[in-house]
């Protein structure tokens, strides 16, 4: 099955937006079986109409994302009615949604709105339940060659991926049992390493990567984590997980994709045991990825963030003495602010981080970068020192990895 | 000129990479006073060939990323000689500057790396001093209209990066100069708004911008926030911007793409003021916010996260016989945690907002979405109620997102 997306936006053209919908997509097909041939971005207005109509010529499902929002660059309902060579209908039910949707926030529906709710005649309106813009699905038998689907989703991440799950795929599904060639779902495992590199990770594998029968393997890497994708049969990707988790154990977090702070929520979960944090570089980072956990409210209660000498003290109980002869940057300010957190938040386990994002700040010393944690249980305090150069917000998201990664590996069984 | 930009690469279409090139070329391009007309990514092998002639049908130029590495799956080069209808050719000087390149690193040369030293006959190998690929640059005249120039670039960004700037610029603005239309850099401002919508920001002003000649209006909405994107001559801007500030003065943060929180930490550094955030149902994401600002440690010192009721008794001072007749989700409590940060912290300014971000915790009176924020000053405590039932990640944006706004309107002169 032939499948080609088409992102618009001319944010995207001029560099003012990453393009995440594209990687977003091909990944969630590519789960399915399917896999996309083509992705092309094009500015908001007319060239939507010309992009649609060469997609569809060469494909059996064009997807669309963007130009559906209420205003007057948002042209992709008028440019598939255009190729179609179909009127555009208001559809009345889903003007009852938008009108429900601005109902349940309490607000106003803004004439603009209206337009929302046309869509090419025979053609189906796809719901929305995150805000205004109803998708719109256009069956093959619509198409001029009466073989390709075409689907307009909105452009917010929040509005286009769940009508991706819930209107999308059951279609797309449908279609591609309904194409004579066969396609099969393939399995997939997403193993999840943190603290090993992608070079190191390839170099020490590869080799033995390479003598398992079907079996493709994928990587992605991200600051401070490595996905490890492995695409076959089942027992090739069992032999390859085996591998994988055996030659890395103590860096593998996940098993199934799991992210390293559910990871965290899980074990706390599972052990009744409460984490505290105390945050000064990381700013809150580490205390917000927790709570991006559902259910973590549970096993996280209080956090600190103590940015300056004086939050340190007052809030964690930091001496003054140890500021004055370490530095705020150094093993015994971390210890004793993980300590503190743990005690005053009568927590089981505690985690501090205190360092120097930049891009001020540095001595000849203690670099920029420079960053010491530490992990405070009723059995143990254990201080570790890092370095991690690569500009503030990176600096922000490898601490704060780090930072989960201690949590985890203190509670691992 | 119209410019087209292909990326080639498997894994941009499987979503294990996200494509970054397609905005940074974009970005580069538009600093010049050029726009990508179109962006296509395909996969490597054969596919590039056929979106390599479709695409120098329609343009003046064509930028290639990828595809020119020393594997089979590398193609750029067989896919432009092919287009171009030429044999490729060995370039002996290209060839020394890979054998030199393996010098460098003391590393010995494979074999396949000698194709990377060929090139369609009358096309040129561009340098590359940060790896083995040498790019490729065919003049318009080889093309088949005689009218479209095509580079070749390394995949690797700090490989390509270089080769655009040193080697592609000066090419391109060249040829833009011959072409007959007349081009200049045009201006660009992006002003950015929070606590109105799209539509409404639309109903009002779509009128009175199209009025306004030699203008391009483009807007990108994300949770809480809406950018008002304005492209044309400076005094269309100028106007364009007036008419929007004027129409939405309160909501209207940046006049110059700033985000909201390096608003925060310049209003609070220019008059010397300190803030402090008490966090409940963001679970420290405001922080976060404030501190992904370089410079925040002037102005940001201490932060709370009080997840739980003990935690806002112990951290924030919060009455328990208050917690017990209202409610930790309620106007007095947000009141009675803003000021309790304000005063443990000696901070000018407190935010504090308490809430549901579900997915469990709702009731039928306080449903998951509620949310009481509230800001604390020597003057006054002042507390907003707002609801976003819009799924756990949304919510905490949104409220971050509005904690902030508050605490800007608060400092605003």
């Amino acid at each position: 099955m032939k499948i080609e997306i088409i992102n618009t936006g001319s944010e995207l053209l001029l560099g003012a937006t990453l393009n995440t919908h594209g990687a977003w997509i091909g990944d969630a097909l590519f789960r399915l079986g399917l896999r996309v041939q083509r992705q092309n971005t094009v500015p908001d207005g007319e060239a939507i109409t010309c992009a649609l109509q060469e997609a569809m010529s060469r494909s059996d499902a064009v997807i669309v994302t963007g130009g559906i929002g209420p205003t007057s660059d948002d042209l992709s309902r008028e440019a598939l009615a255009k190729v179609l060579d179909l009127p555009l209908v208001e559809d009345p039910e889903a003007l009852r949604a938008i009108q429900a949707y601005f109902t349940r926030l309490d607000r106003d529906m803004a004439e603009d709105n209206n337009k929302q709710a046309f869509k090419p005649e025979g053609c189906t309106c796809l719901p929305n339940h995150n805000g205004t813009a109803p998708g719109v699905y256009s069956p093959p038998e619509l198409s001029p060659k009466q073989n390709c689907s075409v689907f307009l989703l909105p452009g917010p991440p929040g509005e286009m991926h769940p009508m991706f799950e819930n209107e999308l795929i059951p279609r797309l599904l449908e279609q591609a049992d309904s194409l004579s060639e066969s396609w099969s779902q393939p399995s997939i495992q997403t193993l999840r390493f943190t603290g090993i590199g992608e070079s190191d990770f390839h170099a020490r594998l590869n080799r033995a990567f390479s003598q398992i029968p079907h079996l493709e393997i994928g990587y992605c890497a991200r600051p401070g984590e490595l996905d490890l994708r492995l695409i076959g049969n089942r027992n090739s990707i069992e032999e390859a997980a085996d591998l994988a988790r055996s030659a890395f154990p103590k860096q593998c977090f996940s098993k199934s994709g799991q992210s390293l702070e559910e990871r965290v929520v899980e074990l706390l979960g599972k052990q009744g045991k409460q984490l505290s944090t105390a945050e000064s570089c990381t700013g809150g980072r580490i205390a917000n990825r927790i709570t991006d956990v559902p259910g973590a409210s549970s096993v996280f209660t209080h956090g600190f963030v103590s940015y300056s000498n004086e939050a340190k003290q007052a809030l964690l109980g930091v001496e003054q003495g140890l500021l004055d002869q370490f530095g705020a940057v150094s093993e015994p300010v971390a210890l004793a602010m993980a300590q503190g957190a743990r005690e005053k938040s009568s927590a089981d386990i505690a985690v501090a981080v205190t360092g120097i994002a930049g891009p001020d700040g540095g001595s000849a010393d203690k670099p920029v970068g420079t960053v010491w944690l530490a992990v405070s249980t009723s059995k143990q305090n254990k201080a570790v020192h890092a370095y991690y150069p690569r500009g503030r917000e990176n600096f922000k998201q490898l601490v704060s990895q780090k930072a989960l990664d201690l949590v985890r590996l203190a509670l691992e069984p």
